[in-house]
């Protein structure tokens, strides 16, 4: 059995094309989905340029399993996000950290034919998540990348007695608040626009400050609101490196650690988590044609998403 | 009863001067102690021009205690290292870290007219520590700082399955290695001479690797050599800021963690650990006086120690 597909690729233009999906056959380990929705996240931005498929937020319906296929059946609900193969034998992996095996797959790096922008993907069973049942499609699909993005540091990391600071309400920021919130932590959101402080208060933050609206990975700017043993934990992607102040790193005793989504376990809890604490993200949708998925990446570039764009076919199909 | 005893302070020309200790009386929480000794840290360099009394690896043995005093005995031999109070009531203190307790009392920044270099101190009892029997003075002394400050993160953070890499064969490195290696872990020490190599191996390293030799703040050299999910625990003192690789750091899950000695019970535990297992530092002595201080303070300085060098009143007594 063949499957075939459309898919949205970037290109060097920064232009959205339309092209095919074709596979002849699912691998033991495989699923077929058929893609009903996908996020929009500003990875997907960086890889416009790039002639591969964009999309790392899917959600769709299983169509066929593998033979080897164990915890999915034909019609089950899933979704996947950045990590879609790992090992399952390097110390990242058994430990529960599959997303730093040294041979995981992810978004971007390695697999330039298949992303959620489309109407069929074909992945790997063990990065394939079923949806809680709670959690509408359209909301499920932001767990996926940015959800699980901040919530799993969080549930390493941090404690229902911390106080907790949020920098940038955004796509990952919104949620961040409301996974903050929904441990009990005490939830301070910093922005740099004021117009978002009614958002994130209702959102959960107790505390609301704009800041001087530089985005900057000079720690030292932040280092006066923390507490000693403070943990850090950036979420920036930047090819500049951060500069981490010496002395006062040392003297208070700060971490400063480095995070992705970082394991199966982390993505069946942040959507477990979500479903049971009412944690959705606030989106906005477009269609998933080149003309949607232009628009919103228009949106998502000048800073106008609130607060996360998902392309969804039954739009498209309207709109057809 | 009044407390007369001899200093030696540090001048802006970086001359060491022999000064006078005078104090009325005890307060209650605190112990009188007739040093014998004293390690020489870095920090004593760093110092050596202020008008304060330097070292703050002291060792000596109780004279006084005040009223309300509960651990210590006179006669008791015991040592204090970098942090000399802290207000055991705030979340650093009630987690074991008092040493990031914000109102800490730490060497240099607060306290200029005591220091173990000289023949008297009056200590807090809170952070004066008996000397297990097995550990002679003039090897205890370099646990206090020195010590404490490679071994407290270490059984904070390491495991002993862990690889661990040493940057730097001194007098901090060399416990280190002896630390990591009688933890059970796989060590290798790197350091930018040669010379080192025979020392390190007997020390307990299992590999050794010369480094091209420039004490380097920028962490993109040292990533090469981590494992997904690696801890850094920065142990340079500087003005400077950590270079930190952002994207490496995020997609590695990299921790990048500072630490001081940190807390109580973690000075206690670097003597008994030390005493258990045969860990001692390698020494070089000298007198306790002007002359012996500044010849010890310039070898540190041009890095001709080996690797600590301890001050004692015996030799002084001698050659006197």
């Amino acid at each position: 059995m063949a499957y075939e597909g459309i898919t949205f690729r970037g290109s060097r233009s920064g232009q959205i094309h339309e092209s095919r999906f074709l596979r002849q056959n699912l691998k033991p380990d495989e699923v077929a989905i058929k893609v009903t929705h996908s996020g929009i996240c500003g990875t997907d931005l960086h890889f416009i340029h790039a002639d591969m498929v964009l999309g790392h937020e899917g959600i769709g319906i299983v169509q066929e399993i593998g033979e080897n296929c164990k915890a999915l059946r034909i019609g089950d609900r899933v979704g996947w996000g950045y990590t879609y193969w790992s090992c399952g034998r390097c110390s990242a992996c058994l430990t529960g950290h599959e997303s730093y095996c040294p041979t995981a797959g992810k978004y971007g790096a390695h697999h330039l034919d298949q992303g959620s922008f489309g109407n069929l993907a074909i992945k790997s069973e063990q990065w394939v998540f079923r949806i809680p049942d709670g959690i509408e499609s359209k909301y499920a699909a932001p767990l996926l990348c940015a959800g699980a993005t901040v919530f799993s540091p969080m549930i390493e990391f941090l404690k229902p007695t911390d106080r907790v600071g949020i920098i940038g309400v955004g796509g990952l920021g919104h949620l961040a608040i409301q996974f903050a919130a929904k441990m009990g932590c005490d939830v301070i959101a910093l922005s740099s626009t004021e117009l978002k402080r009614e958002d994130a208060i209702n959102l959960g933050a107790r505390e609301f400050y704009a800041t001087d609206g530089s985005e900057n990975l000079d720690l030292a700017n932040y280092y006066k609101l923390l507490k000693p043993v403070a943990t850090v934990i950036p979420l920036t992607i930047s090819f500049e490196p951060m500069l981490v102040p010496t002395i006062p790193t040392i003297a208070n005793g700060i971490k400063i650690v480095g995070t992705t989504p970082s394991g199966i376990l982390a993505m069946i809890q942040t959507l477990e988590f979500a479903e049971r604490n009412n944690i959705r993200p606030i989106i906005q949708e477009f269609p998933m044609t080149e003309v949607g998925i232009m628009e919103a990446m228009e949106k998502l570039r000048s800073g106008e998403i609130r607060y996360r764009a998902v392309l969804s076919w039954q739009l498209s199909d309207e709109s057809a």
